[in-house]
């Protein structure tokens, strides 16, 4: 019992001291950034430094993990080049992505939720008109998706600028194949009436990149890498704030499995309406095969300023 | 007046939503968790979420501050290789080298303090014999190091083995020189008291690599990039704690400026006595010019377990 009280004083006292050193260290942090001429930039990295020291000491890291750490961001940036961004999909990954989307679009009265950006936008979309056919040739199933473009007062707003991007039935994106053009992406205006449609593919579920150090991490924590099926929207009007969102697949099991980004809004979930060969269409196309249809009315707010 | 109470309310509200949404979507990501098997990888991950998250929200990061980070480490990454190691850069300039390193070396009795590894070590030094030179022809003052390897209750550590690494009087080691071969560096074991001493250079401060985005991170703050003059050491032997560490040179004028790295423990600062032309050296080198001596007796503390 004597022993064990030593030992328990000892470690005590060893605890104080050790304390004070390390709250040293992150006051020498802190004080560094003292001279910082950018207020905003001066909070923010304080900020930085207070929760990645508090990261530190919470989980006492060791030196090994420490060093896991660098080599994962090695890997990360050696793995990122113009078409591939591993630190976005860290970013969405870890919900850092998410948090900052919730965090710059406050809810505001009946406006449309936004979402996750992801990596896979390119600005170098071409435009279509009312039912253009974005696909660009990509394989899946045709899909008709409709609706009107408003604002929080329910007026709608000609000539908003919609861009959509999706990936095919397999899975993957234009950017990820070899030598593939633009594909599966495009952008039209809202026509007169606030209305738009176009012809995209009915989305389906498809893994984010995982051959990297982020689908590792994940693997390694049991997670699925695989996004519950989606099509990209952003959709731009002027003074009204831009909506990046997305919208999801009613009935997609992935939906219960959970989405490798948490980009899931329940409001964002639509039906795509099975349409059967042979059924007309909206804008009189053909089509020898089954189609789905989709309508997404979306609602934008007020710019900030 | 009425205005304003309306609009305070109305921001109350709001609040109380948004906060909810927030919430939200760190429980998700926290709950992805759940099922990874190994409980420490688990417990990382768990705080690196909640402390990432605490940022976000403590500072509001706009998108456009969010895709600023993005952009800094995808620049990290690309600017880092085999021979330049940004990240570990980053960690050491934000205190985080620092704060792991004494998380994991608590102070124990006498124990010599430990100070940052930094990005310069490398494995293939060559191996000296007491008294020999770890210039490898680099430019600078000769600098004469001794002392003697101890455990903490005294007892002299024979054959310890001692890696010793600086930087040039240009402040470059050898790996920032194109084509240039090992220089700088070398390692040597303690004798049968545990003695050692090697001749070197005396140090001088220099600027971290400071052309990429850490050195422009530590422009925009107003800090400078400049280390305090140092010499690297590594110490092993079995059975007793590996000492990371440099000796910091007493005088030296970026010891009141701030080094850059927030290395610096009063402990480790010595004095390197300057000695002019012509004095006899302690193994019978002719030099004829001045040199500096200083000495470092280490202590190593008992390995953990």
């Amino acid at each position: 019992m004597t022993t064990q009280t030593t030992a328990q004083t000892t470690s005590q006292t060893t605890s104080q001291t050790q304390q004070q050193i390390e709250d040293t260290v992150t006051e020498q942090v802190l004080a560094s950034f003292a001279d910082t001429e950018n207020p905003r930039l001066k909070q923010i990295m304080e900020s930085l430094t207070t929760h990645l020291h508090a990261f530190i000491r919470d989980v006492r890291l060791t030196e090994e993990e420490w060093e896991a750490g660098i080599a994962f961001l090695t890997d990360a940036g050696h793995i990122t080049d113009d078409k591939r961004q591993e630190f976005v999909l860290l970013s969405d990954v870890l919900g850092a992505s998410m948090l900052t989307i919730a965090v710059n679009n406050e809810a505001h009265g009946d406006a449309t939720e936004a979402t996750v950006f992801g990596p896979f936008y390119v600005d170098e979309a071409p435009q279509i008109e009312f039912g253009g056919d974005i696909s660009g040739g990509m394989s899946g199933q045709p899909c008709w998706v409709e609706g009107t473009v408003r604002d929080t007062e329910g007026n709608p707003v000609p000539g908003a600028r919609i861009d959509v991007w999706e990936a095919d039935d397999e899975g993957f994106y234009d950017v990820q194949y070899q030598g593939q053009g633009i594909a599966g992406r495009a952008y039209l205006h809202a026509d007169e009436n606030g209305e738009y449609g176009f012809w995209g593919l009915t989305p389906t579920p498809y893994p984010i990149p995982h051959d990297g150090p982020v689908g590792r991490m994940l693997q390694s924590t049991g997670r699925s890498p695989v996004r519950a099926a989606h099509l990209h929207f952003m959709v731009a009007a002027e003074g009204l704030r831009r909506l990046v969102t997305h919208i999801f697949v009613e009935g997609d099991p992935q939906l219960e499995i959970g989405d490798s980004v948490f980009g899931v809004k329940d409001s964002l979930i639509k039906t795509f309406e099975l349409q059967s060969a042979g059924t007309p269409t909206p804008d009189g196309r053909e089509l020898d095969r089954d189609w789905t249809r989709a309508r997404f009315d979306i609602v934008l707010a007020p710019a900030a300023n």
